[in-house]
């Protein structure tokens, strides 16, 4: 199988950022998350300097509902980057790890007016998703006796090639403000006393293969951008979201280069930009092909049943891991204490949840695998612990954090004491 | 819409349990699990009743993964009612909630070495999911110098009638001993030393609106009883599962009751023991049928928007009830402050993540929402809590409890300090 630089095999282990997986899940215990760091670091350079290389105003925003650890954010923060937040607690979290207020864009289609409160508090700039927001956020930028830097959130209604539960441009998607009412929605926002619009924002989905939407959507981008400034807007970013896709199957998938995707979106971006005669930042919005790739999931195999199918059950599931199950996703798998030997069997790896679809890999040829054996899932720093839960009560496992030879937890696991911090019992039940 | 007993509408609110709901949202936030604890009472006697009129030896058995909080298990404890625990996290739970060992079943298809140990310990029963796992535990109670009473699960290899992440008894599953391989497994068991099987153990699946499925498989379980008592097995249970589906469609499901699911299941089994001459403990594991109707869970509409549909904009997303983006399913909707008024739109309830699927509810006929109204989803009670998460870094929401006019909290809300308790700065980053 094709593996990227940071992962190896020796010794017949698999081994990440140098390290050996196997002794990592004796010293940490299984399940087990473990990122390389240094792989995160190189993707982000990667986005800075190839965009940056082609437009020389931009911002790479992390979008950090793929991976909330404050350990990535810190990584990301120290490297200059800023985030794309979708809910308060992602703000605090970004600002915990170092982030500054003026390098986010508070995002999303349902904000409290806590959330509008918190984000004018710490001068975050912020994406609107409808005209109702406008109004609410008028009205709390004016407590705060502020005006407040906007953009709204515009539905390209472009088709996508990904899964339909995360293609967000859909002209039926629940996201953003159509084409049609994109310029009503922008001159309510100019007659606001206490918020001014001064970006546009769109993202046309997720785990996209191919670069010609993005091209596509760059093109919009650059038409709105246009007819926003003939009618008075002073457009000082335009944010093209994120959406560029990972080869999760090694050796069939072509997954385009981020240079391949800065040559698709900045030009037209680029040129547009000059014939209106601006010169706004360029915010991108990259999440998965960020953090991905840096990240093993490793699961102890407890027992391994010969049925309709060999199954193989491990401790890890959908409570960890729910992509496999909710977006059909493909993860692949390699036995990490026996990384060098040939495939024996065709294997369904499944987890310990009480569901018939809490399976991780279908059908996979691994080598003869026994009760003990370490299996790795790969790829999965995006998705992976941020949607996690403690579903059949299983406390959440550890995630570790690997750079120049060297590990640390950068989350412990939890217990059963995790699980009922938050339980209280009622008066007539004490 | 039809409302079950505990539901009402008084002065255009919605009640339940003879509370307002609009007056528990003021008082603890949103979003909010609320939940009857007499509903679930008066659904735990009618399973005792109703199978205990058809046959005396009855054990009810709450699958504990629908909702894990102590309060609904100590609820069921105090009835006298046991637990199927699927992880050492469930079994300790319900230990803590009040029930005795001897009233639960550890069941699952990946038990780790610690959970067999912990099992052994505390003296529960398990039942095994392969022969490869009673080679470990033939270990692990030899190691404890004990002997192990267990059932396998087996396989019936039934189709039945429900979402195909949850039927759990079909050929194909993950789950239990297939038809051709029971007696081989039995024989095993009977050679241990540490381990002897006691019990038989089946479970079809999940949300079943018809009750001939669990009539056959009575009648499989009649006929596994006959061979296996033939070959010398000592049964001391005979475990049915659950799987009793509820009506979520109010108007339109038609789902059976606790007393025709009774009646389709024990007279075959009744009958079948009696033939063989045996009286093992008849166990069902009733989950859903015994907790989802009596839970709501209140969230508050942030915006509306007009787009390709009218999008009614909640603090509740599939964070916190992850079945309708999951399985498609349904769940009905009210509008807490105006319970009394003729619906005037159809609107679509989407959450707050970053999901394009992140929609509660399709195409619903509401009256006229606007921002700051409450809106009610019916029947969230089982595999709502249980499987939420911190998705989009978002702390999970309270969960009250009400009994005779009174409220009280179950769960405290998290806060972002939550979040991040069990993350931990590697040292090259502090």
């Amino acid at each position: 199988m094709n593996l990227p630089g940071h992962l190896s095999v020796a010794n017949g282990h698999l081994l990440l950022g140098g390290l050996d997986l196997n002794t990592l899940a004796d010293t940490y215990g299984t399940p087990l998350y473990v990122t390389d760091e240094d792989r995160i670091i190189s993707r982000f350079r990667e986005y800075r300097d190839e965009i940056g290389s082609r437009y020389d105003r931009v911002k790479v925003l992390y979008a950090a509902k793929a991976n909330g650890n404050i350990a990535i954010m810190r990584t990301l923060a120290r490297e200059g980057a800023g985030a794309d937040v979708f809910s308060s607690g992602e703000l605090e979290l970004a600002l915990s790890a170092g982030m500054s207020p003026g390098d986010l864009l508070f995002n999303g289609s349902s904000k409290s007016p806590q959330d509008l409160a918190l984000a004018v508090e710490k001068g975050v700039r912020i994406s609107l998703d409808s005209t109702d927001e406008l109004i609410q956020l008028e009205k709390v930028a004016a407590e705060a006796g502020t005006v407040v830097p906007v953009s709204f959130r515009i539905n390209p209604a472009l088709e996508v090639p990904t899964h339909p539960k995360i293609a967000t441009g859909l002209a039926t998607s629940k996201f953003g403000i159509p084409a049609a009412r994109i310029g009503e929605a922008y001159r309510e926002a100019l007659g606001c006393e206490h918020v001014t619009p001064v970006g546009i924002h769109c993202h046309i989905g997720s785990q996209i293969l191919d670069v010609v939407p993005f091209a596509r959507e760059a093109g919009v981008l650059a038409t709105v951008a246009g007819d926003l400034t003939d009618m008075g807007v002073r457009l000082e970013f335009v944010d093209v979201g994120g959406g560029l896709g990972i080869p999760y199957h090694h050796d069939t998938d072509r997954a385009p280069s981020i240079a391949e995707y800065a040559e698709a979106v900045v030009p037209p971006l680029r040129e547009g930009f000059e014939q209106i005669g601006i010169s706004p930042e360029l915010y991108v919005e990259p999440g998965r092909s960020l953090v991905a790739d840096s990240t093993v999931l490793l699961t102890r195999v407890h027992s391994v049943k010969k049925a309709h199918k060999t199954f193989v059950n491990v401790d890890a599931g959908f409570n960890l891991l729910i992509r496999p199950v909710m977006y059909d996703s493909y993860h692949e798998v390699m036995v990490v204490n026996r990384a060098d030997e040939p495939p024996r069997d065709t294997c369904t790896i499944t987890g310990p949840i009480c569901e018939t679809g809490d399976i991780l890999a279908h059908d996979r040829e691994l080598p003869a695998v026994v009760a003990g054996d370490l299996l790795a899932i790969l790829d999965t720093g995006a998705y992976g612990f941020s949607m996690s839960s403690q579903y059949n009560s299983r406390p959440r496992c550890a995630e570790v954090l690997v750079k120049g030879g060297r590990a640390a937890l950068m989350r412990r696991a939890e217990t059963v004491g995790d699980l009922t911090a938050t339980m209280v019992l009622p008066p007539w039940q004490a």
